[in-house]
C-alpha cells in the first residue's frame, strides 16, 4: 500500500488570545481547530481536542498574559492532548514568551525560569516554538529544537512613519537598548539617542540622574523598548526627553504587559502617543488615552504559512529577525 | 583530601500551605528553609533560595490548592532554583496531587494531565515525589523515580473511633470505592455498605436511582471517599443513608477540594459530622458547621524523617500504603 | 533535487500470532513483511528484516501470549532491527498488553511492570502502541507517545445480539466492572446487574458471600469481563446467576488468557456459551465446549489503515474507545 | 538536622543462579536480600522486594541462562521494584551477558540485540553493570554508565596449572582468539598456537580444512575460548590437535552455554578434560565426563566488595581486565 | 489548508573534504548548499547556513582528517545550525569515522572515545550517520539511530582486477583481518593468506617473528587492511611477502590516515602499488610513488540518493555491507 | 554490611593549563590526579586515568585556549574516561568558557555554539560546570545541571587598588558593559564612565565616532572588559580616554584571548598597564610591555574546596557572583 503523503494544518487557541488567533486564521483562510475547554471550580483546567488531528501540523496559540500560570498550563495541556491524538508536529506560538526576564541569575540561588519554561514545553511535547521580539536572543538557546523568532519592529516602524514627519530621533531608555534603537533608526532613517544614568554630584551618597547622549531638541522623539511592564523606565525617559525640548514624544514597544501602575503612569505621562502591539491582550486599552494597539496578525500568519509550507521565515523579515 | 560524607536536610514551603509545612518542621525540630518569594504584577512568580543548600536533602512542600496552576508553577520554580543551587536531592511534597483525576482518556483526544504533571516535575528536576491517598495507584507509574505514597486513613480512622460507638457501617458512596471502604472497616472493625446506581423503572428514559447494599438501619454510618470536590456524591449518599434509618451519618475524606457548591451542600446536608484533613488548606472551615479538619503533619513528618534517614516509610503505615 | 513524498506500509508479525496478522494483512490487501526469525538452542531469539523498509510505516504485531517474555523480547528485537533499517515509523501492535495487571503497587516495594513495559518499548524504538480493551485506561499514560486504544466490545456485542433474544441482563462479575457492563448494555439495550461481596453473618470470622444487584431471574444473562485468566471470578458469578434463575448464562470477555485451571473451570461451568476474541491465540479452543472465538481482525485492519492514512481511529468505534 | 551518611549493601538474586549468589553472599558474610518471586500461569513474572532497601547499594544477580528471556525480564522487574523502593544504586550483575554475540550487523537489516540489552537495563533503572569475560570489549561501549568487566581467566589458569605439567601450548580454536590465548599463555608460561582455516586443494569448489600454527606435538594442549555453545569449534580443534600428536588435550572456556548438541559432542570428544565456570548454571554437568566446573564466586565477591567500598576493581585482576 | 508533502535535499560540506563533496554533488546533479564558514584567530569556528533549509533533507559531509578535532567540531556546529534552521532530517556523512580505534577499553580506566563520538553527534542533532568500511561493526551499535555502513571494497577490488592478472593471493597483515581478506578474495576469485606472529625459538626472551599461512610464492599478492595509519603493519607484511617470492606485492586499504612516518615507510617499501581511497584527503599523494587514490564518490552519491529517495542502500552493495 | 560513606577528591588537568591546575592543587594541599595523555600523529587524542577514582569527586580542569577544539575534545575524553571509571561526580572546570560569544543568533541560520558546548559536556557525562566571569549570565541557563559562576573582579580590583591612587574612573569601552563597570567601581570606590558611539555629522553617510559619558580628565582611568580578544575595542577606548586628558590609562579584563593582532595593538597602545588573569594561558606575556597577569588560583581553589565540602561558593565572593 503506497500513498502520497499530504499534510494539513490546524490552528488551536488557548483562552488568552482568541482574537489574535482568529485574526490569523482568517488571514490564512482557515477556521480555528475545535477545542472543548473548561475550568473546574478547583481551578484545574481541561481541554479536549474536538476533531481528528492525526498527522496534522498543529499550531497552539497562547498569550502569556495574566494570570500567566493558567495561560502556560492551558497551553501545555493542549499540547499534551495533541501529541496523544497523533498530531504530526506541534508548534507552540507564544507571541510574548512568559518569564523571559528571569533568563539569568542576578543573585545567587535564583532560578532561571525562562529556561525552565523551555523545558516544560519540551516535556509536554512541543516540537518547536514561535515568539516575537524576544527579550534576549539567548532564549533561543534555551531549547535545542527550532525556535522561530519574529519581529514586530517593521510593523511598528511602518506605523510610526505615517505619524511622524521631519527629523526623528529614536531614543533607547537605557544603555542596553542601543541595538534595538538602531534597528528602528534604520527603518525610519532616524538618529539614535541613548538615556543613561549619570552620577549626580549635587546629591549625597551616590545618587544617580538620567542623561541623554544624542540630539533630541526640536526633533520628534520615539522612545523604543521591547516590553512595557510598569512603565517606569519609559515614562522617566519621556519626561527627560520632553524637558530637553523634543518637538514630540512617543513611546513604542512590542509587548504591553502593563502591570500596575503602568496604566496610571502612561495616562499621566503626557506623551503624544503610545504604540504597542497585540502580542498580549490589552484590556486597559480604553483607559489610556493616545494608546495605539497594532496587530501582529499579518506577520504571524505569514510565518505560520511559511512554517507549514516550509518556506523561509527570515525572508518575511528580510533577515532582520534571527 | 578525604572526608566523611554528612548530609543535612531542609524543608521549603510554597505559598499555598505554609501552616502545614511549619507544623511538620516543628515536629522535626527544624526551621523552614529561607525562600524569598514574590509575585510580579504581571502574575509571574519569583522564588530565590535564601541560604546555601549545597549538598542538602531538600523537601519542597506545596498544596495544589486554588489557584492550582500558580501552586504548581511556584513549586517547579523553587525546584529549579534548588537544583541550580546544588541541592543533593529534591523531594516534591504535594499532599494532594493536582490534576489527579485527569489520569486517563475517557473521551478521544483528551489529555492525560496527571501524567503531564509527572513529566513537568521531572523536567524541573525533582528527584522524588511524596503524596497522600492518591486518587488511583497508577499515578505512581506516571514517573519512574521513587514516589512515596502516604495514607491518612489511619489518622481519620483513629479520630472516627473516638466519636463513634456501637455498630458502625462504612459506606462507599459509589461502586468503585469498595477497597477504600474495606480499609476503613478493618481499622474500625465495622461493616461495609456500598451505594450503587439502580435503573429506576418508574421513571422514563433510562433514569437511575441510588440503592445500597449492606446494613445501615440503626447503625452509625460513615461515608468515606478520597476527595470531596463539589460534594454531590457524598451528600446524595448521606441523604439516602439517613432516609434508610441510620443512627448517625458522617462523611470522611482525605482531600477537601471543596469547589463550589460544596460549602452550601455540606452545610445543608444535615450530617452529624464531616471529617477531612489539611492536605489542602480549608479556608471555608468556618462556614461549614460540624466540619472537623485533622492534621496530617505527624505522618508527613515521620515520612520526611524516614526519607532523610533512609528508614522504611511503609513501616510507618504498617504496610497499608504501597 | 525535489521529489514528492510518498509512503508505504508494511505489517510484520512476531511468532505468537501469525494467523491474526495474516488475517489483517489480507483484509488490507497486503502481504506480510518478510522476517527471518530463529531461536538459538540457548533460547536467544533472532529476527532479521528480509526486505528494504527504508521510509516505510511499519506495524509490528505480537500477541503477548505464553511464553510471554519471549513474545515481548521478540517484538522488541524486531523493532530494533526496523529502526536500524531506517523505518519511518514503527507501531507496536499488542492486542493484549502483557503485564497490564501489574499497573500499580498493591503492597510496598512492588514493581509497576506495566509501566516498565512501556519504557522497554520506547527504549527499543517504538513510535506508538496499539492495543485492545486495556485493563485500565491509565496504561495509556504510561507512555507519552500516541497509544491507540481499540475496543472489541462492538464485535462481541454484535455477536451476542445474534444469539440472545428477549430480555437481556449484562452482569459485571465484580464491583469494579460497572462501566464496562454499561457499555455492553447500551449496545444491547439491556439491563445491568452487579455481583458484589456481602458479609455473611452466618459464617464466622468475616467471611464473604456473593450477592447480586439487579434483575436476572428469567432473563438472559451475559457476564462480561475484560480478561478471563484462571476463570474463577466469572465461573463463580455464573453459578450464582444460574442459581438465581436466569434463563440462560453466557460469559463474554475480550482477552482469553486462560491460565490453568481456566480450561477445567470453564468446561465444567455449565454455561450456555463463552465468547472471547483472538487478541491472544486460544490453543485450548477445542477443549472447551461452547467456546466461541471472535476475530478482531476487522477492527485492527481498519485501525491500521486509519493510522497509515492518518484518518480518525476513534470514528471507527464511534468514539466509544478513547 | 545533620547526620553522617552511612550506606548498606544488599545482594538480590533472580531465579537463574541462586547458588552462585548464595556463594558470593556467604563469602561476603551477608545474607541474600528477600525477594518474593512467583510466576503466573500466564507466564508473567512477579517479584516483590521483601525488606526496606531505602538508600541501599543493591546488586541484582541473574544468569542469562535458558530460558534467557525470562531471566532478562525477571532481572529488569527486580530492578524496577528496587528503584521504586528508593535503592541508592542498583548494579545488575550478569556473569554471562545475554545476546552478547548479536553485537553487530553481519547482514543488512539485522538488529543489534546486545545494544538493545544495554538500553533495556538502562530503561529499567540499572546504574551499572557487571559481567565476566565479555565476548567483545565493545559491549562496554553499549552503555555510558560504568560497566565493570571481570575476568575468570586467572581462576581457570590457576586450575590448569595444577593439572598440567611440562610443556603447555595454549590453542586458539579460531584466528580471532589470539589475544585471549596470549593472556592464558602469559599466566601459564606457555606457547601459543592458532587454528585457522586453509583452502584445501584436494577438495573441489573452495572447501576448507583446519590447520595449526605453532607447536603441539608432544605437548599438553589447552584449547581456550570464551563461550562453549554448541561446541563444534572447540571439538573440531580438539580432534585436529589430538591427531597432530598432542600429549594431552583440554578445552577451557568461561561460559558454558552448552546448547544442543554440545553435551553429545563434548562427551564424545575424547578430550582429557573440559574446564568451565559457573557464570551460567551447568545442569548437564553430570552427563559430561571429565567436565570441571570452577566457581567464579571469589572474584565476583571481591568485585562486589570493591564496588560497594569504592576500592579498585582492576587491582583485583592486576589490571588484566579493562 | 491541505498540501502535498514534497521534500528537497541539500549537501553541505565541512572544510576538510570539499573536493569529495563537490564530486558527489556533481554526480547527483545538485550544487552544494551555501555555508559561510570562518575561523576566528582564537581558533573558534563559525558556520552559518547561507540559504533556507526548512524541511530539507540535509547531508553534512566532513572528513575526520587532521586536525581531526576541528573537523569534528565544525561538523557538529553545522549540524546545530541546520537543526535550528528547521532542517527536516540531518545526516552526518563521515567517510572515515574519527576515533574509531578507541572502541573498547584495553586497559582499565580508558575512555571509549568512539562511543563518545556517537553521543556528541546525537547531542548536536544528527538524525543518522553514514560512514565507509567501519573499523569494527560494533560502532553501529554505539548509536540507536540509523547508521548506513558503506563499503569501498567493490571499488578497490574492481581496480585491482584491472591491474593484476594471473594467480592472486589476498593477504591479511594480521590474524584479525581474515574476514576482510575473504571479502576481497571472493570479488577477485583469489586465494587468502594470513600473516601471524610466531614465537621465534632462535631469539631469547619471548621474541616474535612474522609468518604466513597460505600460498604466496610466484603469485600476485595484495595486502589488504581497512586503515593505513603509520603503515608499520602493512610494510612489515610486504617485506615478508616479497621475501617469500611473491611475483608482485600491492597494498590496499580504504582509509589513508597516513600519520608520520607512513609516507617514509611506504615510499621506501618497494611495493608495486599502494591503493587507497579518498575517504580522507591525501595531501601526501605526490610524495609517495606508486600511490593510487580511488574515489568513493560514486558509492556515496548512490547511497545519498537512496537515503533521500528511501530506496535500499544495501542493494547498492549487493548486501555486502551491513 | 554497613559502612560510613567517605569521599575523596581529585583534580585532573588537560594539556592546556597545567600550571593553573598545579597551583590550585598546591593551594589545596593535594597532588594532581594521574592522567596518561598522548596525541596520535593523526591528531586523535588519548587520555587514560592513571589511578583508581571509584567514588571520587573529580574536577577536570581545561583552559579553552588555542587550539580550542583540541582543548574541548581532550576535556570531553577525560570526562568519559572518569565516568566509565566510576567517578562519583565529575565537575568540568573551564575558567574561560569557549565559544561563549556564539550565545545567540544574530543572523538567521546561525548556530548557537555556546549551547551546543553545554550539550556536549552533558553528553560526555559532566555533572556540573565551573567557569569564571561568563560573557553573559544566560550561559548558565544553557545547562540544567549546577553551574558555578566565579568572578575574578575582586582579584583584579584588589590589584588595581594597589597601583592606582587618587581619583579613579572605571570606563566601560562600550554601552553594554555598564553593569560590569559598576561592579569594579563599587570595589574601588570609583566613578563610572561609558564609551558610546555617536553619529558624526561632519562625516558623510552615517559614520560613527566614539564619545564618553562621565569624568575622565585628570583622573586615573581603568577600562574594564570581560574578554580581550583582538583588543580593538579597548585600544580605541584607551586612545580616546588618553586624548581627553586622563592622568593614567589602564586596561583590565578577566580573559586574555589575545588573538591576532591583539599583541601588536596592546604593545603600541601606550597605556600604563594591562591587567589580565590566567583563566587562559598567556604565551604572549613577554611580548607585551606593561602586561600584568594575575592568578585566579586562589578563588578557584576556594571554590573547588567549597564544592567538595559542600560549603557555600557564593559566600567566597560575598554574593557578587551568581
Amino acid at each position: 500500500m503506497d500513498i502520497a503523503d499530504r499534510k494539513e494544518m490546524r490552528i488551536f487557541s488557548g483562552s488568552h488570545n482568541l482574537e489574535l488567533a482568529e485574526e490569523v486564521a482568517e488571514l490564512l483562510g482557515v477556521s480555528l481547530g475545535r477545542l472543548n475547554k473548561s475550568t473546574f471550580s478547583s481551578g484545574e483546567l481541561y481541554a479536549r481536542v474536538g476533531e481528528s488531528v492525526r498527522g496534522f501540523d498543529c499550531f497552539v496559540f497562547q498569550s502569556h498574559s495574566y494570570p500567566i500560570n493558567d495561560a502556560v498550563m492551558e497551553q501545555l495541556i493542549i499540547i499534551d492532548a495533541l501529541r496523544r491524538a497523533s498530531a504530526r508536529r506541534i508548534t507552540a506560538v507564544m507571541p510574548y514568551y512568559g518569564y523571559c526576564r528571569q533568563d539569568k541569575k542576578v543573585l545567587p540561588r535564583e532560578p532561571i525560569t525562562a529556561r525552565l519554561m523551555g523545558d516544560l514545553y519540551m516535556a509536554a511535547g512541543a516540537d518547536r516554538l514561535v515568539s516575537v521580539d524576544l527579550h534576549t536572543g539567548q532564549l533561543q538557546g534555551f531549547i535545542t529544537k527550532p525556535f522561530d523568532h519574529l519581529t514586530a519592529i517593521p510593523i511598528i516602524s511602518e506605523y510610526l512613519s505615517t505619524v511622524t514627519s521631519g527629523d526623528v530621533t529614536i531614543v533607547s531608555p537605557d544603555a542596553g537598548g542601543g541595538k534595538r534603537a538602531e534597528k528602528y533608526a534604520r527603518q525610519l532613517d532616524a538618529e539614535v539617542a541613548l538615556v543613561y544614568k549619570r552620577r549626580d554630584d549635587h546629591v549625597h551618597n551616590y545618587s544617580e540622574a538620567l542623561a541623554v547622549t544624542g540630539e533630541v531638541e526640536g526633533r520628534h522623539a520615539v522612545i523604543v523598548d521591547d516590553i512595557i511592564d510598569t512603565a517606569g523606565t519609559v515614562c522617566n525617559a519621556a519626561e527627560l526627553i520632553r524637558d530637553m525640548g523634543a518637538a514630540s514624544v512617543r513611546i513604542a514597544a512590542t509587548h504591553a504587559v502593563l502591570s500596575n501602575p503602568a496604566v496610571k503612569r502612561l495616562s499621566e505621562s503626557g506623551v503624544d502617543e503610545i504604540v504597542v502591539t497585540n502580542t498580549l491582550p490589552v484590556p486597559a486599552a480604553d483607559q489610556i488615552p493616545n494608546l495605539k494597539v497594532l496587530s501582529i496578525a499579518s506577520i504571524v500568519a505569514k510565518s505560520v504559512h511559511a512554517i507549514f509550507t516550509e518556506g523561509s521565515v527570515s525572508q518575511i523579515f528580510l533577515g532582520e529577525n534571527a
